[in-house]
């Protein structure tokens, strides 16, 4: 059996409640309009050529309808939905066309419960990367990875590195070697997924790659010049762990955004896991004041694969620990 | 009477408990050392030409010995001491020699019980403003402004513009219009000296000016990278009054030291003080972490004029308020 | 007699061909429109808080009407009046109500044949320095000085720090001690005006004070965004003489803005003048490329006292340098 | 017959003629020191968790002998033997242990004539990502690519896409479509290799990648500060091709260094090339000054493969363009 190809985290489809009051905060973050209809705002950041990296949908409660990867060619998906159903996963498709700028895509409940989508075809756009007359707020530049909470996280590692081609970068362990939080990517850097030990399956947040630590700090000055200072909930600070100088952001639903400028490469085959333990106090905070509650306890709950209902939770298998069991 | 020219906010004198440590930290911040003996380390911006701006004294205790203005003349001196005995303050003369690279000095007990000196001479040295191969850590210009608290602020401000020649920036006040805590300059900044209802007399931290913001994210690095992040108090974050883009670190005595960008030009005579309400979220944190209780309850002490012991505390008029009462 | 206390460079009234053209330049480097009408343009910094700090006058062709400076009180414009009198200067009043947001103004033909503009009165409006929502371009936040070639540059000097009150920073000298350039303040920074040997009077450029480094590099990736690469003649680089981190801009009417950070305080009265010799290459150049002819070549002519044709150019009393003749 | 999976540019061994010398610059501009010997010189940047990514060696005059990639698996080492062979380039081993920290390596002379060298293994050290106290001057991060002119750019582009698997992010055409310059990747970058127009084959510099902008312009004050300001000889300034901020170095010896950033992701298959217009002023420079002479003419010798004599030039096919032939 071919491996597939799966390239990068691409986008998010996550229901918002307002369409303009979302709009509102995201416009501020420096995120570009591609298109919008009565039910859908598509946005992207300026760095990016395809058509959207973040779709929000009107909805009733602010959920994850599917967190997707793009793969290298057509028939990838043929091979992961078949992969997927060997593992007794379900699988769903949806046709070119059902889904505005989208080709075909596969939509799979993965083995940590999550709502995952991988496509080929997206609709490209301009690149707006020497449009500099347009930056403003954190200057987004492009996506760059999830952060879910899971209930066995070493066991979606596993299926990850195994199954999907992922490579780890760096991890937390416990005292017993067990696998408390990975950092996992298919692209070059840190990660394009990371799983946390938690209540889940949950979306702790979305990560978007800015260009330099400047834009961060402008960005929270934006915010606050505009009212939302107390979207702020955590930041800026540097987590140890990927090296990331990070602020973390929740839009008016409760989604949470991570702005994130600082990892690395991470394209050699010799390029060993980073292990930090668990009571490290300077993997989840390098430096910077201790997250609040609400960073530990919050996170974006997932659509079902047919989309009637929310995802059932699941305490973790292993302890939760605070203040330092994620980044 | 004439006016006493004062100049500006131009060192502290800070007694340590252990000069090696307390120069390992200094160190790393990027502070320079321009000179030291068995009890004394001399230590100045790369900006500044004077011989020091922070005179660290081996002592038992930490505590404040003097906060310092330089004045336009020596004359000057004689106008200061004149106007502190003629409102019964206690005044007392250290003669050029008595202190390293210093002319004569008049030290006094202001009516807030400060510990304050005034000065016109002190050695000059190379200014290093351009050795950009020296600069390291936050790279600390100069410094800035003194920040205390004190039982009545509305005496002090008064004190302060009517008989010292101070302007005012910003201040905040209570419903009643009482004053708060107020912003005072002589050179055209934000401030030289504030002053902050609270139980006092106490130096709350000294403020040093910094190139520009990155310096100040590259600070936070440096520290944590050797061991120092959890002299990190408070910050990076941005107070509403002064505009100021901020860090508040405890020296390993516990001395508060502030590292400052973003404030402005206050030259013009009609410029009008900034009022802010005490309870203006804004005011104190416009965007950022709330500050830890330590950096509402804890500052260093004074030495009296004499130096025998430190001066006794009183509790403020005003009524104290948390988490916003102070900048 | 008592000595005239003037403040700081505080605005310049320059005439432009085409205000629509003006405005989409000035605009787009990011300075705060206060108010127009048929044949004025008024613009301020973000941290402004008075009317304007640049006044754009349609005309014909495009000169300087003069260059201002704010004074403490309004009787010290009778103070000056009486002084460039006394030095058989021509002098010119302009009520209060002659001139949009103005009080009384005295204009002047200085020594080097300069039209200058004295006033203590102009307009406030809100300072928009927490408005960080407006913050574009070079997030433009203050005048700070203006240069002007002339015939004779001690001359001027002598004049400015003798009459004026002014007080020298740096300055440039030729082997024969003879004082080529020289840099002069009333606010305690590097200047509030330069004098430079070449033909004159011309107004060689105004320099606007940015908040940091990346503000500069910022306006160069808009500018070049949007066409105006070609409108930027010389820099990013830094200048030994004042360690400015200039960029030179010309205007679509060819006056030259420099976008400027990086200098220091200059406040006390024991700071002595910086002298660099001609010769000294890191003296107009620290690091950069070597500026253009047209930037030694070029500059804008001023309109006389009374407006009615621009003043007559005399060659300089010193050999003129290239390529570093000038900063 | 399987593909070869060349990761990226990853280290360049170039010939100097005084390592201590060479040591002091590369020192400067904030290079990792992780080994030496009599004859050699092992740099790294502060990401890096190889071995070293510049080998500087002793030698009579400054020439390149090797420009290396990194390989995923060794046997793609003999994969790639056999391509070269196949198509009449001689190849060369050299065996575990022959070269400082490395395994076998695989050198061939490609069809520009360039003298490449490949291999999978090199010692591993630690990284140094998070030792800022370590940073300074550029703070270089890691090296990014290798710039050289050839005499048939088209014939080289069509090489490393079709037989080594490059893939073209950017290109500049002529107006009858020939291909001028071609930046090439493996890594998801904008280029590993760019090839240019011009007398070859030659190394016009080595790119290496800082984390921000701002470490750029420090880099410009550390180097001024201690004398290296002539070595400064482009820059600062931005490439329309690649968006890179940019800054062009000569080391002591005279070998190009280009400090790098901005540019952006390239990893997804359906990201086309850029075609740039070799008129089009933005292409080069999209906003800076012209580039110098010596930008455009001088550029590093390569030795031959068996390194007796440097390889001999040849004229390149399309007409030479100035200033904006290359970046």
């Amino acid at each position: 059996m071919t491996n597939p190809n799966i390239i990068r985290a691409s986008r998010a489809v996550l229901h918002v409640t307002d369409l303009e009051q979302s709009f509102a905060f995201y416009d501020a973050l420096g995120f570009i309009e591609t298109a919008r209809d009565e039910n859908h705002l598509y946005l992207r950041g300026l760095e990016e050529h395809n058509h959207h990296s973040l779709c929000l949908k009107k909805g009733t409660e602010p959920v994850v309808e599917a967190i997707s990867y793009k793969v290298e060619a057509e028939n990838d998906l043929e091979t992961l939905a078949k992969l997927f159903k060997k593992h007794n996963q379900d699988v769903r498709w949806l046709q070119k066309g059902e889904q505005t700028a989208m080709g075909r895509a596969l939509r799979v409940t993965d083995p940590s419960g999550l709502t995952v989508e991988f496509y080929h075809e997206m609709e490209t756009v301009d690149r707006l990367l020497q449009r500099y007359d347009l930056y403003k707020g954190a200057k987004v530049q492009r996506i760059d990875h999830f952060n879910c909470m899971v209930e066995d996280v070493e066991a979606a590692h596993n299926f990850y590195l195994r199954e999907l081609g992922f490579r780890c970068s760096e991890y937390t362990a416990t005292e017993n070697d067990n696998i408390w939080a990975a950092w996992l990517h298919r692209k070059p850097s840190v990660h394009d997924v990371a799983f946390m030990n938690g209540l889940g399956p949950r979306l702790h947040h979305v990560g978007y790659w800015l260009k330099d630590p400047m834009s961060l700090i402008d960005a929270c000055d934006v915010l606050a010049s505009i009212g939302y200072g107390p979207n702020i909930e955590r930041g800026p600070g540097r987590h140890g762990l990927s090296n990331a100088f990070f602020l973390y952001l929740r839009d008016p639903d409760g989604h949470r955004i991570e702005l994130y400028n600082g990892d690395y490469l991470t394209s050699d085959p010799d390029f060993k896991p980073i292990r930090w333990d668990l009571d490290d106090p300077r993997r989840a905070t390098f430096w910077g004041h201790e997250a609040p509650d609400s960073w530990f306890e919050e996170a974006s709950h997932f659509l079902t694969l047919q989309g009637e209902q929310t995802v059932s939770l699941t305490e973790p298998k292993l302890e939760k620990k605070k203040p330092t069991f994620i980044i």
